[in-house]
């Protein structure tokens, strides 16, 4: 008997087209070809993978699932047959595609970070805030909110099973770049890639502090700094124009405060995204290495029987966990993605507004440019722009 | 442009089918399904998935990538179309299913534990041995050999990092039968599941204990318990006749000692393989919980500065990790399948017998059977039983 | 302003001599020196130190805050100034000093094993239970009783927290042999020593699993291993007579089962007895190298959120912490024997008998001469001797 | 035979005073009672406890070992047979004190902080260094420094072992000011206390960044907050008056980063000094929580091997570890008092400037005053003061 494609049998499936394929366009593909062999989503198909380089871009579609390639994104987004346009480009790249997609009718998932400028950001906000109005959906890919020990963290948090949250203790640390001769790239120049560890990994931070405990950031005070300022290139040294490591004290609605630290140059953390967050009735630590696992302290306990409780994320009673393993068998970094994916065609199914929304992203956005100026001005706490915006998307 | 098939583009495909779509039939789907994204593996087409129930079959085949679906494995092992037969159905059915794939041609992988019976084991390690001369392969799943982390405990201990290993403390601890409510099913009877928490998790502990030590148990003492004697199925209460813990103290070659413990009912442990290797000149312990890590203490290094390391088994230079995420970014339990399907593929490639092999299954299944022994006798030392036939094998 | 003496002023302080200044004679002298400092006993004093060599045990009096030191036991148990006899020599003397020390009257406090030969053991037992009725009283020092995570332990168990406990998996490992070259001392012959890994250390895993739990051991099954045969003396190889590693299995009163592994070669294990309690509601896990912590799962809350608390037992709801410090300030190892002492002082002024009794020392002797008795016999599984003794004294 | 006071025989025993018998008081205390029992250190006496209340000194005295007990400190440091005073009373008295004794030629050891505010210490520090002219010698009390792990981590660092060190990540979190029904103390107003988590903990974490790396910290950035504005007294409600958390950024001599949290509000961190500290060539991880344990990363070992280790700092070849236990019996956080109390001995036998000095003690003082500029002022980065006083006295 010949198998049918996966999902809802009736709809005619949603076309899908991904642009990129590099890290990110790997970890998205993998989450495509997955998804339905795990989740009850709409029936879609992986239908053409975008990239610049003919050959390059045929071999990974080959590999990753897709059935077509090509390499220009413009006439892509116009086919009929494509439904959604997945962005994992470079930073510098997601406005334009974005803005045309959502122009095109296609709903939008893009990488985080939304984009390289506010100006841009802004522009891509109102694109899907207009795009809204027609149905046509859009998203920004804060995979971690899909891991499913923070989303756990959510549900207690929301539960009230911390009490008042008083502050929240975060930090995200690699080492890639711990070693100075370790060879300049894109993601090392202002102009490709926007800012440094600050936007890449603190961004991540940044959004779960928001998210986790429902507050917005109203002030930031930052520090940024280059700790190798030259890297061998092809042709000889050249400058490193963004922040290895960063430094971020928040003030918070809710009488709230937050620390972030990010470090490229963090040696022995590999990717390591700590959280800790402080309640009156509960304490949760977090570490991205042990994904698995959520640590929940429960104040309200008597207190000789208090202690941090190592929380194996695993069971059919935790986020997104029924759809896997058994009990104890964990789960891996990629299937962030996997859920990222679920929740967006469930959304787009259901003909809700996915979340995170562009404002989402555009906030956090708001936040790293308050960090950035407060560095830049030597420290004076920088009130976080109005977000007026934000709140009309929300 | 259209997409090809991935892996070896001149050779034409193995094709492959697989039997049984439960817990085991989803984990090796996946594998099958992704292995090709990831690693570079010979051509292959996900032809068959084999069930029972039709409905139910075709239904798992759509989901898991398997082109068509079917009930009667007679039939497709007889297919030309079809190289490689995957049997993950329950162990009594293996010997019938192997023995009969084999003599059809095709390679078989074959899910632990070899067989039930000790017989049914003998009778598929000379099915295998004669296959084995016309190039037929056969494999166990003894998938925990591919978890990065033991593979790179396996390369240390190669290369003399522990020095002698003079014991080695072992467990696999789970509690999915804690609650004595916990309904009756098949893997409770001794006729169709051969034993309890023995068979299907000591067994791997077991493997582990040989494989990475290089040793062979020679001598076995053994402990079988069963906490919870009936259990309530769809009539009634209803007996369970195999163990829920079990106790084994073993001695192998090369004068090393060796203890693992296994339990269904060890509360809060939910897939707990803990390995803890101790040599003169090092240590490793392990948690397949925490499968991502290893850690080494290298007795080597000056006292002052000697302690456990935890290795997070990440990095390209780590065995399997080239092909997946950067640093840090860990991967799940399932991937443990994907390096099997990958290692088999390669072995099928280079026309080499995979490993492990039937006669480590079957090796694997006399000490189980020494362990019964013992535990039935009160505990008199039982010797592991003649082991010629896994010596011509090896 | 002088200060008096501490304690209960109105009594004439009882006097205390001490027998042994190696380790066991330090620990005890520094809980001596420091236990009125933080509990309310009886008045004391550290009267005199008692040791072979003259000079030696002069210094260590000076040294340790004892008034006076001696090198004639017989003499000080004579004296009438002297009421409580501490005995820390090594276990070949015990037997002796304690029938004198208790036939003079004297409460006697004597370091485990309670003797070296079971035969001396039902001696000293039946002295300790004839003085019973003189009011004179005798405690057996495991030590490991008053560790506060393991005290709290106990009273988590007795209230029932783990429903019923099935299985124990102990060990106690360390790898102070583990060098071949490490030389030959008086610990590692069987006449001077009794046994080596098994009585020493195996012996304070088989007291937990039968105190933590309340359930008394019938059966056992053990191995026991000598990896480092010879080891060099002052004139040259010297054989070593006792066990280098012991491997035991038992079984319970109360339907439980328990395994316990004791090894001085394991590799970067300095001194962890490691215990894992499975019970139906709850388990509990334990590290001595971690000693203020205790891992506690409640089984009984809802499944999401269950796991294995780490409870930092140093709050002042925790036995024995309300005298130390604030919570968070960490006690230290030798802190078992002040609360030993505290305990043995507060029986006696209440004209109770101290716990554990001689008649436990005793069992645990039985026990231990059960696994060696199994592993002589290569383990045919063998009853712990009759215990009407025992009861007698309980 | 009578034993004699323990230490240097020949020289007159010197006559020790302390000041203060609350938490400070007892802790000092109790490493004059046991430091001669451990360590070879000059002949000294306990000679009399000073407190304001007679009859609680008196008692106080009589527990923690001191011969006499007195209520006016002027008079105590003017006797003859008092050679060391060691000041445990509140920070506000600190300065009167140690400024008398050290004229009276006394050597003094004072409890951090300093004092309450920059005026008395740096009087404080003139003191002191016109006593050194004179060879009289003052201390003042970060035991943290004492503590084995963080001997070990200045070692490590000192030889190189961590390459140039690019940032620490650094916090002290505790939370016994959780509760909002805590009442109110005398730690709780600025008048007595100085300040909050600020002087009482980040001061801790603060001198180990500048002790460990041997940077002095050149700018700093700060965030003060009260959660709880309003405590029960005992006449209702009275008001808060320092900080509950604090936060600092750092930039330090080396091109060096650090920060610090600071909070006695984190639910479920009983005393929780946490040090990250990430060099070129490894890094270091500790936690106050499990002080006998230091987590070390040697980034110059194969890539495959790398992770952090987790040192037991238990063994002979560990700073301070000779003197206790064997190995593996961890010592508590009392003892970082014993050690401190040690080298101050040890300094004055030596005719030999203890460390850290009262200079030290300024200069965290500066830190601290240059935190609270920049919180008072909105974050714009303050520079630490001129530190010339400092330079000299080093």
């Amino acid at each position: 008997m010949k198998t049918e494609p996966p999902g809802n049998q009736h709809a005619s499936p949603l076309g899908v087209a991904a642009i990129g394929y590099a890290f990110m366009g790997k970890s998205h593909s993998n989450a495509w070809r997955n998804v339905a062999s795990f989740f009850d989503v709409p029936a879609f198909e992986q239908k053409v993978l975008v990239g610049r380089d003919a050959t390059q871009v045929a071999e990974a579609a080959a590999k990753y699932g897709w059935a077509e390639s090509a390499t220009d994104w413009r006439s892509v987004i116009e086919r009929k047959d494509i439904h959604i346009v997945d962005i994992c480009a470079p930073g510098w790249m997601h406005a334009e595609i974005a803005i045309a997609a959502l122009a095109a009718g296609k709903h939008v998932l893009v990488e985080k970070p939304l984009a390289n400028t506010l100006g841009e950001a802004e522009l891509m906000v109102a694109a899907a805030v207009e795009a809204r109005t027609r149905g046509v959906r859009s998203m920004i890919g804060f995979n971690y909110r899909r891991v499913p020990a923070l989303a756990l963290a959510k549900e207690l948090i929301a539960e009230g099973r911390l009490g008042t949250i008083r502050h929240v203790r975060a930090a995200y640390l690699q080492d890639w770049l711990a070693d100075d001769q370790s060879p300049m790239t894109w993601r090392l120049r202002k102009e490709t890639a926007g800012s440094g560890a600050l936007g890449d990994i603190a961004s991540h931070a940044i959004d779960q502090i928001q998210y986790l405990t429902g507050q917005t950031i109203l002030e930031a005070s930052g520090v940024l700094k280059t700790f190798v300022t030259q890297r061998p290139g092809p042709g000889g040294l050249e400058d490193v124009t963004v922040d290895d490591a960063a430094w971020a004290t928040f003030w918070l609605t809710g009488e709230m405060g937050a620390s972030v630290e990010a470090s490229r140059v963090a040696t022995g953390q590999k990717n390591s995204l700590k959280l800790e967050i402080y309640g009156t009735s509960g304490s949760l630590t977090f570490d991205l290495e042990a994904l698995n696992e959520l640590n929940f302290l429960d104040a309200t306990v008597p207190v000789r029987e208090q202690g941090f409780r190592r929380i194996l994320v695993n069971e059919p009673e935790h986020p997104y966990l029924e759809a896997w393993w058994p009990q104890g068998h964990i789960i891996g970094w990629e299937h962030t993605f996997t859920h990222q994916i679920r929740d967006f065609l469930t959304a787009i199914a259901a003909d809700e507004s996915p979340s995170p929304s562009f404002e989402d992203g555009l906030q956090v956005q708001r936040v790293l440019d308050a960090v950035e100026a407060s560095a830049r001005n030597k420290s004076t706490i920088t009130a976080v722009e109005d977000k007026s915006l934000v709140s009309e998307g929300a």
